[in-house]
């Protein structure tokens, strides 16, 4: 018999988002988004979809550039927070404990092989409507805004990474995170994980910086209730001068079907939506993309677009790409 | 610090569903509902959705009447297997071990409070298709069959059940389900409720049975992607000539949209989109829905069917429900 | 050979509603239907979606009842104008010619049978939006608002009346419009009918008072792009306390994906969607259906809701309907 | 007063198409695009989408090569069809009557000035279908074949043409077509047209063919319900190993939701979905886009792919495009 699985993770739980643009960035996000402000502190905002069961998912924090601030996982117990601190504690990984943030209790935060900052909490603060953002079903954390894109909840994020292996056997063995998916080029190195601790098939996916920049940031992604959905969110972009890189289209990797555009800041979102797919399987045998898979595109054909490869915030001087 | 959560049950495997016209549903669950055959015993078809990983997630039997034969969770992991089965031991729900079936290795069995048949397992067998069944993409089970309703996976199912609260304590303690949602009637006594193991949230949910009748089937729900897949499904059971018993709709309680029809056999079937709506909190509050809400009917407004509190299977001879 | 049919109706222009809360009444369109304010007159505001072409499509006016105040259809040429002017002048139904409304030019009033007000007029001021409302695609009249429910632009509208056959020979014999659906019952008469003048199935129906009075509304219809919309559309009225009568659900008669509230002056709004059903026969066979059809129910076996048969602006006092 | 509108012809009624590869093209049709055969002839196959009213849309003919065979258009009456047989009789485009073919009477032929051969017919028959093909819905033309793509019904189609202004003369002066949108190039030249007879925005359109080979094929168009039926027809070709040359997008131009693929004969067939957009102004602006407009690429960015402008049937030896 193997080891059992550790299942201290319980989800993604926000991500701080720097903007040199805050105001348009927050334009962005509640507007044309179609998110709700929850809070509010000296340089940053505290945003959230419809059906976040947390106050928040998303802080975004006026900055001189843009990309990661940080990113929060909740865990699935008190027991479980400690756990992942105690295992962390010493491994060179670890930064420490604070006193928590907004909405949340007491943190721990660690760094990944990268640099990324990993913060880890158990305590949280669910959201608690004002009766204008009631919803008319009790087991809806808010009324549906009927506004712009109207995203419903975070679902995942990317990162940029210089090491995508060190990466994840830091995710597999200090926070249990299962590989589901991940490219291997040719030479056995590997080029892009994705990774779970939920039934979504990813809480979040790391691809290898092309600069050999530490720490970047790709995307972070706003789940929808359908493709319907990411289509009409393409024509409000459209509607509002958004940029859109890419899609929509199908993923080949995970099969999603994605749409991604800049915000005022510079960072990549994407709106998306799995359709009913999950990962049950506990024992899932992660799948293994080729590079001359990879090399066929999307799901139906499209061409990945090159700045996919080389779009990353905060922006990196100059860099050989390929 | 409150105890930590049971984790073992990974997933909702499969149902046996007893039907006393054999062929009849066979054709409904192939041509209409779009499943693949994957396994065929003396009186069984086995039967899977495309996206269903494991080999099969109905098991048809032919039988003298309707009705659940047995349901069977999968574990997360061998000790989780036996980790259950010590705890089941000696408690009087326990039957005891199996060798397994078509597909799966060693099984606890148990019955629940009200007598249906319960199996817990952890070896399977992957689906392996054929090479006419072999996906354009990999991380797919089974090539996309394009034929009637094309469900997608297994979902959930409800059974009926004479002491709800009975049954909700056996599933928390025995096994680690969590509650979701339930209803609770202004005599204080629950009339049914919502459990998961999952992200889901629901795999299973039981309603009071009000003919007094043990261990009775009320339907088993298979997922598709999109509501507009569900309208479709509504459109083809038409065209099919299957008694469609109400939907579809969408439920106030857990948000389901859904549709109901009722197979050759009697057993009532559902088809199902939850859209992007995800239970992710590990510490998830129940939510609790009063008579008077209720008899507010569905989420549009929709009342509900009268079979649809009397209908279950096997039939019963006669009742007195209200 | 039959003598070639009479095209000189080009489209369902615009209705006049009237409501006794005005206000509720502007703030239902605008906010949750999601239409635009493009006119004001003392006592009405001039609404429009986003795709309608003209400038506006209802004009909202302040009454001491609901019903409607009237329907207008453009003629398809200035000539065609003047022949309808002229086969109805002298006919009984004829009002004669205004100098037209804000928005279109001079104007032919006819009565039909039962006494509804139907204007026909050709010359049309087309929309022009202003800077912060022009589309980002220049095919298209408006920028979608993304506000509510969206509709997109005027479908038909459904008036009652006492005596449908008649109403069916003069909308026939003086306005060209083709019957394409009916109700016939039993007894040989008539009970409800759709027409049209373009290539959707019906412009307009007409359905027996079972009152006995004359000259009442049942519904105006606006268009949304898919099924899809039309139930995300039932959520956004959840969630803003809009009296949901009937549906989403599919009519067995023009196969409508349909959905019923009430604005809050009284009159029924339907928004609904069609597929891609068009008649594109010149010479379609009218489909009639029989009581015994009708008592079926809708599509999939909803049951016609009661009110649906006798609720009509402006109310009637009293009334035996059956 | 300007002169009143030709309104002569009805709709498109179907297309002649060639195939080098009979049986696999046959097998595409039926299987893939879920068509149903209504009819064959020695060296053709006649069929046609569920929706069709008309027994077939398609004519499918074994060739030596790929391309158009004929396009018939239906006239809105026998003295319409009479009418613009008189009007184009001496014209030098006019090639002459026939008694028919299969599913339609006598029938006048002539040339568009690239050479397609275009004919004209008004007696037609109704799809009559066999029991086991009867809707359940009576006002619907067949049953839904819950098979591959199930294809509507037949949209529009697309020629290649040397001289577009002499072709779009030709439609609006002989037949009564109306221009919606066009390109024009900085030069003046015309270099696309969509044309309709009908409420829908285009009953085909004309391309210029960069080869400058006259009278070849562009493609064909069967309409979907919805988007996400377009969606999931993409899924269907990637599963049978259909090429998808671009697509699923969103045109600028006439913004059609589009998805191309190639046939096993070569020709390139398009299936779409319009949403709710009509055209149903009758003095209808046509829209004229830039080349730098053009040169934007599609509604959401996509840029449009190099084969869509050299791609056409039957292949040309070698050309210079650009």
């Amino acid at each position: 018999m193997t080891t059992e699985p550790i299942m201290d993770i319980a989800h993604l739980g926000h991500l701080e988002l720097l903007t040199p643009r805050f105001a348009e960035s927050a334009n962005f996000f509640i507007n044309v988004m179609g998110m709700t402000e929850s809070g509010r502190a000296r340089d940053s905002l505290y945003l959230r979809g419809w059906d976040d069961y947390e106050r928040y998912t998303l802080k975004l924090t006026a900055s001189k550039t843009s990309g990661l601030g940080h990113v929060a996982y909740r865990t699935r117990s008190p027991q479980a927070l400690e756990r992942r601190a105690a295992a962390l504690k010493g491994s060179g990984f670890d930064v420490g404990w604070t006193d928590g943030d907004l909405g949340h209790g007491k943190t721990f935060v660690c760094r990944d092989p990268d640099g990324h900052a990993v913060e880890l909490y158990y305590e949280t603060e669910w959201y608690a409507p004002p009766p204008d953002k009631k919803p008319a079903l009790k087991n809806q954390a808010q009324r549906y805004p009927a506004r712009g894109v109207n995203v419903r909840r975070l679902d995942h994020w990317n990162g940029l990474a210089v090491d995508i292996k060190a990466n994840r056997e830091f995710f597999e063995n200090f926070l249990g995170f299962r590989l589901t998916e991940q490219i291997v080029l040719n030479d056995g190195s590997e080029a892009a994980m994705w990774m779970t601790a939920t039934n979504k098939s990813y809480d979040f996916a790391y691809t290898r910086d092309h600069t050999g920049t530490k720490g970047r940031f790709h995307h972070v992604t706003y789940a929808l209730d359908s493709r319907e959905d990411v289509l009409r969110a393409a024509d409000i972009f459209l509607e509002n001068g958004v940029f859109i890189e890419t899609g929509p289209h199908k993923h080949a990797i995970q099969q999603t079907f994605f749409l991604y555009v800049y915000e005022p800041g510079g960072n990549r979102v994407e709106v998306a939506n799995a359709g009913a797919r999950l990962i049950l399987a506990p024992d899932w045998k992660p799948i293994r993309w080729t590079e001359a898979e990879r090399a066929k595109g999307q799901a139906w054909g499209l061409k990945t677009i090159e700045s996919f490869h080389t779009h990353g915030t905060p922006p990196v001087e100059k860099h050989g790409h390929g």
